[in-house]
């Protein structure tokens, strides 16, 4: 499936976008993909939200020698559970990332220089406005659903409540209506550790340079929480890394130490380290609750109209378990029932990227019933 | 109740005190603590050990004003459960340390200048024999009991397999039998963060000094994995520092962010970063299975020939509770019991340190019971 990157813009010094925090941004530029057609009802949109560090790309190749297709391909394509043939799903890259929706790294038009750390900041909520001006920009007036893991489903839950309307069925994935203080607290020596390192210089660094130590041991940090216990139990153990015996060295011994160092290089050299404080930022302060009149989260999700098909994963620490069975609840307080599954997995948070056998059939079916529905109401 | 450090020192360049990893040091100096008295029979002898940032001050104050008292006050003094009424209890710093006992930030005899990177690198397995020599310049041949949580339960497994003839029972508290890739990943990301610290300079950073920024990153880093997702949500929930609403600023707008940061400056001020680098990699090194003619636990514990009181605690997610269990079926595979309790409780990885109105009256009265039965034999 080949696939190419869209963009959209709006905004302007005299329609700005105003952003949750106060501010205003006078240009917005969304990249965008799309895969399928839309319907001549217009009932088969699907937007799928993507997690801290994912993009627009969420399945295909860009070219035919597209190194490696799309985040979720295994989950997006014809005949698959967001089948292309039936469906035509959206995938944009969130404000202030840095896959080419405006974020941090953006000519600010007012400077015509980069804003770095002059971006306001911004929120899920900002994010999710940005994804309704897609929305009219394509001609689409209600999401057969909106799907997305971690801060993906973040976003569905904050669709389902801002623009109950708009949303037929929300599939939050290893997601929580609200950011711990646990996530809070590994976001915060992440960005601390950007924020410290002597090449980040206020956020300025230059063009094509990065905090790499800084960002690097943000990312290992992270990904250390989307692991678990039992995945690294399995995956590494003690094995060393090419060696008998250990060497008694600081170097990189055991092979979980190997790993992470990989993923920390590997991570300088695709993100921006000023969207990831932003975006870790905007994670913070998510709490669908304070979308209720009463701050409460049953109240905030009484605002909601649509069918929900909620799914965790049982080793998943960052986002528990029971933090989606918050969510179920809140929405029973409302005599709302939902579709809530607890996928029994070894693979952590990264479980919603991994365990798409278990996942396919589940959204895979709840998205037929949910067209279904949509055709016969 | 008031104590005082004491110091004892061995090795020449004749008799250098050997390391497993092969090199020598030929000057070690062991800074201990002691309360209460040994009996005649030299049979209340008691080892506690500390964890990786512990200290002999385990108990009581050095000075009538002393602000603080040692770090396991609550538990050993007149009366308490360690009770220096009945026991005589030790506690040293151990090697590779920064509160007396040779590390490296220690004067090399060779240089006259501090060791740093060039200090060898240590072993639980070498912290027991630098404990031994103590030990032996106590007069004391069989400890009645060794325990300690964490770091110090490896220190206490480790004597009951190299010295099973010295120690007459052991309480590991909060630990494992080896060290989890879960931990050494933290362990990896947390001495990353030191040693790319711009001030670290190869571990030459000039005395007084410290790689302060990486130091801080990865005490945060080690405190999250203290704590629990339960406790974190009881402390801090989403409670927010000194203001009404999110200010929308990187600066501290949680509590748990406002904790973590002053958790790493006091760290910076207490610890030094060289030595927090080799007790974190002995830390990983350890695995008492090696001790075992075939590298399996049960036949590493075969032989040990003391009674064992081991203790975990149901949020401990850094050693869970299951890493307790794998010592008690070890132990069964060589027909042997133990005394194993699982403490229910929300305080994570701390409860050792925290949960002592639970622990005082385990281990008080497994102690009474060891002092009973080396009475009797």
């Amino acid at each position: 499936m080949l696939v190419k990157e869209q963009f959209f813009s709006f905004a302007s010094k005299e329609e700005p976008f105003r952003l949750r925090c106060g501010k205003n941004l006078n240009e917005v530029q969304v990249c965008y993909e799309s895969y399928g057609e839309l319907n001549a009802e217009k009932s088969n949109a699907i937007l799928i939200c993507h997690a801290l560090t994912g993009s627009a790309h969420v399945a295909g190749r860009h070219s035919e020698d597209d190194r490696k297709p799309g985040w979720w391909d295994e989950m997006v394509g014809p005949g698959k559970s967001f089948d292309t043939n039936k469906y035509f799903i959206v995938c944009s890259n969130i404000l202030s990332s840095c896959y080419g929706t405006t974020g941090p790294q953006s000519t600010s038009p007012e400077t015509g220089e980069s804003y770095n750390l002059d971006f306001p900041m911004t929120t899920i909520y900002d994010m999710v406005n940005v994804q309704n001006e897609l929305m009219k920009h394509l001609d689409v007036e209600k999401w057969l659903a909106v799907a997305g893991g971690s801060l993906g489903g973040m976003q569905a839950l904050q669709w389902a409540v801002t623009y109950p309307e708009k949303v037929h069925s929300c599939i939050p994935i290893a997601t929580a209506a609200q950011c711990s203080p646990l996530s809070i607290g590994f976001n915060w020596v992440g960005r601390e550790s950007i924020i410290k390192d002597e090449n980040f210089d206020d956020g300025n660094y230059p063009k094509g340079t990065q905090p790499e130590k800084g960002l690097s041991i943000a990312r290992m940090i992270a990904h250390m929480t989307y692991l678990s216990d039992v995945s690294m139990q399995n995956k590494f153990g003690r094995k060393l890394q090419e060696m008998d015996d250990v060497n008694y060295e600081f170097t990189h011994n055991f092979q979980v130490e190997s790993y992470l160092n990989y993923q920390g290089r590997q991570f300088v050299n695709r993100f921006d380290a000023n969207s990831y404080l932003y975006i870790t930022r905007a994670m913070d302060y998510f709490n669908l609750a304070e979308e209720g009149e009463d701050k409460s989260l049953a109240q905030a999700l009484a605002k909601s109209l649509c069918q929900f098909c909620i799914i965790s994963f049982s080793s998943d620490w960052l986002f528990p378990p029971y933090q989606s069975v918050e969510i179920v609840n809140a929405l029973a307080e409302n005599h709302r029932t939902a579709t809530y599954c607890n996928i029994k997995s070894d693979a952590g948070h990264d479980a919603f990227l991994l365990e798409v056998d278990v996942l396919a059939p589940i959204i895979g079916n709840f998205l037929e019933q949910q067209l279904e529905s949509c055709s016969n109401a």
